[in-house]
């Protein structure tokens, strides 16, 4: 048969990360690679209440068709969670923030179109909008976000630029108000759309991070939200918020995709959100990693101590981010590791240009504090010999 | 700010169908156009049943990230059930059959890529492989399918021909064995490959269709099959089966797409079907409907007798094709129906070519034959007034 397939599948090759994390599946392993939420915050009994209730008081519209933009009530609990002035009219029900970059991808960008990441970025969005073939353009960042300068040198003809404030995945980094300041200023002046993406901002740890980008300027803002590190991301329920002169757009590419959201997860979360469930529940996410965070970063002074090996201190969300000492590649350490019992997650896949080869990605969510310390521990191992290995080499003579 | 939409995002343009259809949520409207399942079918207390025991047993797993293929034991029942030796590996489980026909866009087509579609055929799937812009081509058809010799004549360069055998929608139509067969050969003969949709193929009333066209040449084709018919649309539950050279492309779409199908929804299906549940539920369904196909045939014979209608006996499925009497255009029509509360589907948006203005859809599923009855005297006196009107209008003097 004549398979041929479009110039677009052939630039989509099986996620290396994937391909790598694979073998973390193996049991024994410790995973500190995977954006796993911990399975224990889970509000399970919540859930059973609600799909019983559901279907006992309301089960055949809770298993049919339903609108394209998603449950009306649900689209007002999104609204009224937010805190700028938000129309449930501009809340599209998503299957998954994901879906909300392909759909934002598929009415924003052309094949060339530019569009502007953080360096690094999430890894998944680049997945999200290289079926529609852009160009994308890092802009540098530091431990503040991106940097202003170099968004507004880049920012001609770009589609928009795509940011995740709040506890970024890959590196844990959050934008500080005077940042957020600054680039909704430079974004705006520039006539620069942003795609803020937004999955971690209720998992702070000490404090409420600033307001997201978008509060700042909604017109000229696109926001992805997410239930699923707040209740549980097996429903994959993510929502967005967009300008009225986008939304038809996003609606009508969200039709074309699957029609709707299941209607039975809508209404689920719907229920579950009732009385203000996530106002005692979140907090309790928040209180278990922030142990697990400390965990990490104690487990990271003690095993790495004389090493130099840098590493943040996030104040929310998932995700720490780490660079290994001179030399070290982080890919090719990674099945050493994995040898080990413990896998992480290289950190050059996140890079839209160029990628550091030092640096990895932990995460500190999945795996319990007496885990982390088993698999800090090991890491340093790895990292000690590799570091020898290096040495000798380096000592070995010149190959004749 | 600069909001520059994707030149995709301009051929976006709302549903027509979606906008009359609006109005016919009006209470006291009896719709015969949605394509709804009769919520009756519905097994409420079997869906009841397996999220309490799935959230009691497994409550974690069931929420927690899950693999992008699918539900490893709900691939192994799709392939169980499948008529021809599938491998599980090669199924997908997506987000709905609408997500399947997005996935095979991406993967399959460049802008301007010719695709072969029937006259008429699935206006979703339009709407689906719009956004990657290629250029449908319809292939003529009759009563038994498309017809064999403009397929060939229309098979070079074409990246697939979309088929949808089984009680087709819009036009309820069955290809025939004959049919089938000589499709199958013809399009292996031209190396076109054949994307298979088969929402309804359980839903026959006398006897079974014939074997799927996959079944016949699975390295030809992509199969696309859903849950929706035969348990309830609202879970957004669908899968395809891939030849192995495709698959891992599909499957890369659709992490970048969603990761996954919503686990949750995937184990309460699965959970659902087990001791062969579907083998005692879906008669359930076809006795119903084909009640209702009975009712509605009846009620067209009585109700329209003496007008040149045409209207077609499906074997199957949820809808039935009509043909309006000459000087009709059924997009006209329609909001008089309304008015009489009755709604329907005009034809020519289901045309990828010139739309026959003249035709129809009805669907028989989610009206009660007392409803079905009362519907179609009401179109029929729409029509009557309709038909008056014209003939008024032909004997006015002309204008001078």
């Amino acid at each position: 048969m004549n398979w041929k397939l479009a110039a677009r599948a052939a630039k989509m090759n099986p996620s290396v990360l994937r391909e790598i994390l694979k073998v973390t599946e193996r049991p024994g392993i410790i995973s500190l690679a995977g954006g796993l939420p911990s399975p224990k915050t889970f509000p399970i009994q919540a859930f059973a209440d609600a799909c019983a209730e559901l279907l006992h008081k309301d089960g055949q519209a809770a298993l049919q068709y339903a609108a394209s933009e998603g449950y009306a009530p649900l689209r007002q609990a999104v609204a009224d969670m937010l805190p700028w002035n938000v129309d449930p009219a501009q809340v599209l029900i998503t299957t998954g923030s994901q879906q909300g970059l392909d759909l934002v991808a598929k009415v924003l960008l052309d094949p060339g179109s530019k569009v502007l990441v953080e360096t690094p970025t999430y890894l998944g969005a680049l997945q999200a909008f290289g079926p529609m073939e852009p160009e994308p353009v890092s802009v540098a960042s530091d431990d503040d976000g991106v940097i202003v300068e170099d968004l507004v040198a880049k920012a001609k003809d770009a589609r928009f630029i795509y940011l995740l404030p709040n506890f970024q995945n890959p590196t844990g980094r959050t934008m500080t108000e005077e940042r957020r300041a600054a680039v909704s200023a430079a974004a705006a002046a520039a006539g620069l759309p942003i795609v803020e993406d937004n999955p971690y901002g209720e998992l702070w740890f000490d404090e409420a991070p600033p307001l997201p980008l978008t509060a700042r300027n909604p017109e000229g803002c696109i926001y992805l939200g997410s239930f699923s590190k707040v209740l549980a991301p097996g429903l994959r329920l993510g929502f967005l918020v967009a300008p009225k002169a986008i939304y038809p757009k996003l609606l009508q590419a969200k039709q074309a995709v699957d029609l709707h959201t299941p209607i039975f997860t809508q209404r689920m979360v719907s229920a579950v959100m009732k009385d203000n469930f996530l106002d005692s529940h979140v907090p309790t996410i928040r209180a278990l990693y922030k142990r697990q965070r400390d965990a990490m970063i104690a487990a990271l002074k003690r095993e790495m101590a004389g090493l130099d090996v840098k590493f943040n201190a996030p104040k929310g969300g998932m995700f720490l981010w780490a660079r290994m000492p001179e030399g070290i590649d982080t890919v090719a350490l990674l099945p050493k590791a994995v040898e080990r019992n413990v896998a992480f997650v290289p950190g050059a896949p996140f890079y839209a240009g160029q990628g550091d080869p030092r640096t990895l990605r932990l995460s500190f969510v999945t795996a319990s504090v007496e885990e982390i310390d088993v698999a800090i521990a090991a890491l340093a191992l790895t990292l000690r010999e590799e570091l020898a290995l290096l040495a000798e080499r380096k000592l070995a003579p010149e190959p004749a």
